[in-house]
C-alpha cells in the first residue's frame, strides 16, 4: 500500500484528469494490476475455492480492510465490487460453459461486469417488487426492463451483466425471479446515463441507468434455473455485504488518521487543535466506534466461516447497519476538523463520505436490516 | 415560487447542461431577475435602508426561508450570498465613491462580488491567523496572499472582491486586519481553480481558490480605515449567518415535504412506506426539529431587530449551530426514504445536503459557535 | 422564590425526615400556602376564568416555569398536578353542585385530589384499553376496577378522585368511557400501596395503586354524562401537558445553573472544570436545547390561547416529546459534572431526573405523541 | 441462575421488607452462599491464583456477565464489588500477615470490606486531589479524612477498609498517596450516613459517607509501602472496571429480554407492541449495541490475559465508557416499553438503570476515560 497504492492515488487523478474520455480507466490501473497479479495478491476474496487465494472470510477481512482504505486499491487486486460478487455467483451456480466464458476472464481481470437488480420505478429494498421481465421464447430468453445503479456498467471493460427479473409473475412470491447472464454487447442493451453520487460520477466505473429492450440471450444463460433468483441473491449478498463493511472499516481508520494528523498540525486560538478537549472526545469516540465495528465484522466473518452465510445472517444484518454508519460518523468528524479542505477535492474525505453514504442504501437499506435483526431477536423471546 | 421558480429549476439545469461553458449563468437567470425586479421583489434583505425593501430581519425571515427552498431563487431576487453581505458592508461602511462605483451595480444585479477571507494554509476559524498582506505603497495598497472558498469568484460577472488581510502584523491582535476593495480585473488577481463541494463544482457560481500577487489598488479602496477589518467582519457576519439559517429552514421544509410525498407514493413489503412506524417517527422528529429551529431563528431575528447584532450574538451563534445540523438531519432522512434516487441527480436532496454541510464550516465552524454560547452561559453564572 | 421557596426546600426535607409519618405534608407547606394566598399568588393556572388569576396560557407559562424549578413550589401556589387538571375539569364540565362540593375546597387549597385513569393490567397509552367498570344501579353508579399511578392518592388530604371507566363496553370505541367523581372515603376504595419512581416514594404526595370494589357513588357524580369520558380526557390533557412542559423547562434551567456553578467551582487536573472544552460544549448544547424547548412551549401556549386546545394539538404533542427529553438530557449532564454528588440526596438533580423520566410516559408516552405529529404531517402532504 | 437465583430475588425482597433492620442482609443470602461454595462456584474472579478458581479474564467474563444479570447474584458467588477488588489487592500486594488476617475471611465470605478513596470535597476523578491524611506516628499511622461512596460500609459485616490517603503531600504528584488497611472497628471510624442512588439506599450494602478522626492503625497495615498508593490503584482498577462492564452486559441482556417479552405481551391500538416498527428498530439497535459492547469487553479481557492490565489500558478505558452507556440505553428503552411498570418497584429495570448510572462516574467518569483513549490515539499519530 505504502509503495504502490497511496503514492499512485495522485497519479490516478492526474492521468484521469488529463485524458480526453473520463470513462476510460487511467493507465496506472492496468500497470498496477499486473504487478499485483505477479505478486500473487490477486482474487483474495474467493473463500474455499482453488480459483482464488483460498482465504476464509476471517483471513480475508484484514486484507479487505486495508484495500478499502484507498478508492483505487480493490480493483488493483481484482477484489472490487461488483465483480467479486458476480464471480462468486459464477463459482457457485455457473455451468462449466458459463464459467469458461465469463468467470475465467473476470478472474483474470480482463473484463469487468455489472449486477442489474435495482430498478428506478419500484422500492427495490423489497426485491419482490422487481418488474423487469425475462420471458422464454424458444431457446432464448427475452429481457425487457429498466435497471439503475448498475455500478461499473459505464466502464467500457464491462462485458457482462448478471440480471435479475421475473420469469413467472404468477409463481409464489419468492419463485417468480430468475437471474440471467446478459452479454453487454447484446442488441437492446442501452446505457442511458451515468448517475451521480453527491455530485461524483465515479468515472470511469460509474453507476449506470440501463434499459433492456427485447434483449435476446440464449436460454443456457439462465443461472441455476428459472425461479432461483431469490436464492442466488441471498447467497450473493452475504459476502458482498461483509466485503463492503470491511472496506468501510478501512475508510474509517484512514479518516481517523487524517483527523489526528490534522489535529496535530493545525493551530487555532493559540494551540494545536489536538489540545481541544471536545475534539479529543470526538477522536476517542471514533476510535471506540471503529474498534467495536471491526470486532463485529470479524465476528460475522468467523460465523460465516463456521456455520455458513445463512446462519450468520443476523450478524451480517448487524454489520450492514453498523459499518456504514460508523464510517460516516468518523469521516464526517474528520471533515469537520479539516474545515473547507474536508469537503473539497484536496482530501479523500468528501468522496469517502459520499461513497459510504450509498452503503446505507445499497444491498438493502438500514431499515431492512434492522427489521431482520428485530425479527430474529423477537423470535428468540417469542 | 410555484409559477416562476420551481418549474424553472429543470429549465436552469437543461440550459446549463446544453451550454458549452459551464461557468456561464443560464439565460433563465437574467430573465427571471428582470421579472422579479419589475415586481419589486428585489433586494429584500437590506434592513433599515432606503436602498432595499426596508424589511426588518423578522419581516425578511419568512421570505428568505421561502427563497432558500430553491437553489436558484436567492439570486433571482438579488438576495444571494455573498453579494448580500458585501452590499451590507458597502451600505454601512462604504464611502460615497465606493457606493457609487460598486454598491449601485450590485444593487441593480448587474455585477456580482466575492468575499475573500478564508485561506488554505491556516485555520481561518480563528481570523487572527490570516496571513494575506495589504501593504501601503504611496497612494496604493499592494495585496499579496492566497485565498480560497471565494464563492462566486468563478462567475464571469464577479467584478469586485472584499478582501481581508493584515495591514499591520505588529498591531494588537484585533487591529492587525483591514478590508479592502479589490476590483477583480486588477493585474495580479488569478482565479487558480474551482473547488468542489463533495462532487459539485457549483458552476457557474463556484468556490474559487484565488491568488493575489502584487495586486495594486488605490488607497481609497480601504474600507473604514486600516485596522478595522475585524470590526467590519463582525458587523457583516451576523446578518449573513441568519440569512443562511433562514434558507436552511427552507431546505429542511422542502426535504420533509419530499419525504412525506415519497412515503405516500412508494410501496414496500405490501404497504406504503408511510405506514411504517419507524419512518413515521422520523417524520415526526423532522417536523419537531424544524419547528424548533425556525422558532430559534425567528427569535434571533427579533433580537437583532430589537437590540442589534452585537447583543444578539448569543442567539446568532445558537442558530448557526442548529440550522445546518437540523437541515442535514432532515435532508439525510429524506435521502434515506428516496433510496438511490436520493443520492443522485434526480432529486434536489443530495445537492441540498452537500450545500448544507458546508454551512457547518462556513462563517465559523460549529465548534467556534458552541464555544461562544458556552462563554456567555458560564459568564452568567460566573 | 429566593425568599420563600429555595431556602425552605431544606426545611421541608428536615421536617419531613423528622416526622413519624412520612405520608404527612411537613408544616412548612401550609405555612407557605397561606402566605402565597395572601399575596394573591394563587390558582395562577386557570385560564379564562374568574376563579383563578385569569392568566392566559402565554401569561402563565413563565410563572409555571419558575414554579417548576422547585419540587415544592407548585403546591405552595395551588398550581400542582393533578389538582390543576382536576380543577379545570370541574370548571369546564362540573355541575353547580359538583363545583360547590369539590371545586371550591380545591381552589381554596383545603383538600387535594387524584386522577384515576391508568391501569396496571393494560397498555393505558391506548385509552380504549381501560377495563375499569362504572355500572348504573338505580340512582347510583357502582365502580369496580384497579388503577395505579394515581398521584397524590397517598396524601391524607386527598378527598376526591376523578375516575375514568367504561359505562358501556358495547358502545362505539370512543363513547364507552365515562368520568365520575369518587369521594375518597367511599367504602370500597382501597389504597393498596405506594409506587416508587426509581427509589423515590414521593411521600407524602405519592403515586398509589388503588382498588375500587363495588364502590357506590350517586348517579349525579357523573361528569358531563355517560360516554363523555374521552371528550373530557382530551380537554383535560392539553393544559396538563403544557404545564408539565413548562415546569420541565424550569427544571432544566436550574440544572444548567447548577452545572455551570459546579464547573466554576471544581478543579481537576489543574484547572476548573469550566475550562474543559468538552464540558463547555455540553453547556452550550444544553443552553441551545433549552432555548428551543422553551420557544416551542411558548408557541404552543400562544396557539392554545389563539385557536384552542384542539387546534393546537400538534404543538402540544411536540412539546410533550421535547420538554421531558431536553430536561432529562440537561439534568443528566449536570449529574455527570457533579459526580457522586449528582446521583445522591445532596442535590436536587437525581430526584429531578427521576421525576422528568416519568413524563416520557405519563399523559401519553413519547411514541404516542410522535405518532400524532406524524399523522398530522403526513396528512398535510397526503 | 434459573433454579437458585431468579426465583429467590422475590424472596430476598420479601425477607428484606419484613425485617426490622434494613441494614441487615436477608437470610437467603447466607443460605445461597453456602450452596454456591459447596458447588465450587466461589471466588471465580481471581485470575492466575490458587486461591480462586484460576480462571483467566476471558474465562471469567461470561460467568461474570451471567451473575451481573441479578442484583443479588455476585455476592452469592463471593464475586461482588468492592470485595473482589480488595481481595485482588491483598493477593497481589498484601504481606503474609495481612493475607492471613483479612484475605482469608474475605475469600471465605465471612466478612466484607470497603474501598475508601472518593472524597466529597474534591474532584476525585483526579486522584491527586485526595486530601485524606495518613501520618506516621511511631509504629502507627494516624488517619484523618472524610470519604464517601464507600460502598458496602453500611453493611455490619464490613470489617475492613482499604483506604487511600496522602502520606507525603510534598512528594512528587504520583508518590504522595498510600493505601492502608483500616479495621472498621478502630476508634475514630464513623459511618456518618448512607448515600442514596436515585432514591435507592441499596440497603443493606449501601454507599456510606465515613469520617476518619485520628484513627490509629499499626504501621504494618500499610500496603506495599508509603507512596505506592497510585500504583496499587492502577493495578486494582483494571480488573474492577472490566468486572463492572461484564455485569453491565448481563444487565443489558436481561433488560432486552424483558423488553421483548413485554412487546409480545402488551396490546395497544389493536396489535401487540411487537408489531410496531419503531419499537422493532429499538430492539434491533439494542441487540446490535449489546453485541458490540460484549465483543469489546471480551477483547479487553483477552488483551489483559495476553499482555497485562497496563498494556490493555486503552481497551479498558474504552469498555468503561461503552458498557455503562449501552446498558443505560437498553434499560431505558426497556423502561419505556414497560410504561409505569418500568419505573417502579414491580420490575428490576429502574433499579438496574440507577445502578448503571453510577458506573458512568465510579472508577473514573466517562470524560476521564475518553481522555485516555484520545491521548493514546493522538500519540499513535503524533
Amino acid at each position: 500500500m505504502d509503495r504502490h497504492i497511496y503514492p499512485n492515488e495522485a497519479v490516478w487523478h492526474e492521468q484521469h484528469a488529463a485524458q480526453a474520455d473520463r470513462w476510460q480507466a487511467p493507465p496506472i490501473v492496468e500497470e498496477l494490476k499486473a504487478k499485483a497479479r505477479e505478486e500473487g495478491l490477486w482474487n483474495l476474496f474467493l473463500p474455499a475455492s482453488e480459483l482464488g487465494a483460498g482465504l476464509s472470510n476471517s483471513d480475508y477481512a484484514p486484507l479487505c480492510e486495508i484495500m478499502g482504505r484507498s478508492f483505487m486499491a480493490p480493483e488493483i487486486f481484482n477484489c472490487s465490487a461488483p465483480d467479486t460478487g458476480n464471480m462468486e455467483v459464477l463459482v457457485r451456480y455457473g455451468t462449466p460453459e458459463q464459467k469458461e466464458r465469463w468467470l475465467k476472464p473476470l478472474l483474470a481481470g480482463e473484463i469487468r461486469s455489472c449486477f442489474a437488480m435495482t430498478e428506478p420505478d419500484v422500492a427495490s429494498s423489497d426485491a419482490t417488487n422487481i418488474e423487469c421481465r425475462i420471458e422464454r421464447d424458444g431457446d432464448h430468453y427475452v429481457v425487457n426492463g429498466r435497471k439503475w445503479w448498475s455500478s461499473g456498467a459505464n466502464d467500457p471493460r464491462c462485458r457482462i451483466a448478471i440480471l435479475m427479473g421475473k420469469t413467472d409473475p404468477s409463481a409464489p412470491k419468492h419463485r417468480q425471479q430468475s437471474m440471467i447472464l446478459v452479454p453487454f454487447d447484446t442488441p437492446g442493451v442501452e446505457v442511458v446515463r451515468p448517475l451521480t453520487v453527491f455530485g461524483y460520477d465515479d468515472a470511469p466505473h460509474g453507476h449506470a441507468e440501463v434499459t433492456y429492450t427485447d434483449v435476446r440471450v440464449p436460454a443456457s444463460n439462465i443461472l441455476l434455473g428459472e425461479g432461483r433468483g431469490f436464492e442466488i441473491a441471498q447467497g450473493r449478498l452475504g459476502p458482498g455485504r461483509i466485503h463492503h463493511c470491511m472496506r468501510l472499516i478501512g475508510q474509517a481508520e484512514r479518516a481517523l488518521e487524517a483527523m489526528c494528523a490534522r489535529a496535530h498540525a493545525r493551530v487555532a486560538f493559540g494551540k494545536p487543535l489536538a489540545h481541544q478537549g471536545a475534539l479529543r472526545h470526538e477522536i476517542a469516540r471514533s476510535r471506540i466506534e471503529i474498534e467495536q465495528a471491526r470486532l463485529l465484522v470479524m465476528e460475522a466473518a468467523r460465523r460465516m466461516d463456521a456455520v455458513g452465510n445463512k446462519e450468520a445472517r443476523g450478524l451480517i444484518a448487524m454489520i450492514k447497519v453498523v459499518a456504514p454508519n460508523v464510517a460516516l460518523a468518523v469521516i464526517d468528524r474528520a471533515i469537520q476538523v479539516h474545515g473547507g479542505a474536508g469537503v473539497c477535492q484536496d482530501h479523500h474525505l468528501a468522496y469517502a463520505w459520499a461513497s459510504a453514504r450509498t452503503l446505507r442504501l445499497a444491498d438493502g437499506p438500514d431499515e431492512v436490516h434492522l427489521e431482520s435483526v428485530a425479527r430474529l431477536e423477537l423470535a428468540r423471546h417469542g
